[in-house]
């Protein structure tokens, strides 16, 4: 059995998302960033860094004692490998797909959480940060359309985990303020992805949170706003 | 052989500093960021994403065409694996790796690139952000020096490409404006790793860059900062 330690956030889903397109078993354990469960002591002790997600396995494929993972991108890589689903297992393949899921841990995560702090979050509104952070994912999003203009799937043929991490953030455009408008490939990649059960599943753990669905946002409430400035993201 | 196109910042020493560790064979493409080279047809050929560094490798393991990758951490995991050395061989000790890696990508890397553009680069100041990024940067230091008291390396006894990713960005840690003091254990992994020669050749690669070593930022030109603007790092 796993122990998932999550909250409803992109980095938060895109291990639910693996958990259930992979079918395995796991306990959710839903952190409260409002009241800052992930800076104390006992999710420190398996988070030093105090941020969602992480996870723990209880049946380590060596056999041994419980092994823990956080940052999403090395736990999706380890469920991956220990389901052998969801990554391609020849080489080209492995790194066509690790290197879309580093785009994303470095690119778009942090671009589209920067504009989530300076649009929706801070109360101070610098024109500046928000028109560069804005700017720059839908530079990304312009890449990866272009990706998605030459190939089905990030990795290539198959569907995986760099699409999971990518759709995690992609799918929260609105809540960004980022248009997908003429980006006709990546358009067709998120309608597509809207078909797979698991997927939408796994975007309502630990909570649905539909203020940050694709056709959500406006229905956003003053309240939510109010309660994300605590658990400002990157 | 191994072509390497690469620029003199964190994320293009990361590559480096990696081939130089390994001893393997490779050849610099030095891409001329202020004349925007990464934005030309050739490179994004190479990398859609028009960014450094990016690598060909002509000798894959499978014996077939080269094998192209992209974004710094995989890249990283690419040689490593290639070479079997860099990254423990257990699943725990290379989860250790690839989540003290993903780190780096996700977090070190993004919020000191973010300093840095409002730091430095940006001609409007905005105190709101500089501070966010600066205190953030110092928050991710105080984990790395948290874990740096529990263990020799990031990923356990062994030193590895999480180090090696952290390292290139932490070292630059003046240039950011973020401080190092009161964190024995980071400096004291600073000092060890400014003990291997590999290390301090790989981060003179394509050319050296004194104003953004640890001890040279002061002496910062400021038309390298004029042309540092065209590069802005995220």
């Amino acid at each position: 059995m796993i122990d998932l330690y999550t909250a409803s956030t992109p980095n938060g889903w895109k291990v639910s998302v693996v958990l259930e397109e992979l079918g395995l078993p796991y306990n959710v354990h839903a952190i409260d960033l409002m009241s800052q469960a992930q800076k104390q002591p006992e999710f420190l002790a398996i988070n030093p860094n105090g941020r969602i997600p992480a996870i723990i396995d209880h049946d380590p494929a060596d056999g041994g004692e419980p092994i823990t993972v956080f940052e999403s991108g090395a736990i999706m890589v380890y469920l991956a490998e220990k389901a052998g689903r969801l990554m391609p297992q020849d080489t080209r393949g492995r790194f066509s797909c690790l290197q879309w899921l580093m785009f994303q841990m470095g690119g778009i995560g942090p671009m589209m959480g920067q504009a989530n702090v300076f649009f929706r979050y801070m109360p101070e509104k610098i024109p500046t940060a928000i028109a560069r952070y804005q700017n720059e994912s839908r530079r990304l999003f312009e890449v990866l359309d272009r990706r998605l203009g030459e190939s089905e799937w990030l990795a290539g043929s198959e569907f995986s985990i760099a699409d999971i991490a990518n759709w995690c953030w992609v799918r929260t455009y609105k809540w960004s303020g980022v248009s997908v408008e003429e980006l006709p490939n990546l358009r067709r990649w998120l309608d597509a992805i809207k078909t797979r059960e698991a997927c939408l599943k796994g975007v309502t753990i630990p909570h649905p949170m539909p203020s940050l669905d694709d056709d959500g946002a406006e229905e956003a409430k003053a309240n939510f706003v109010k309660g994300a400035q605590t658990m400002v993201q990157r």
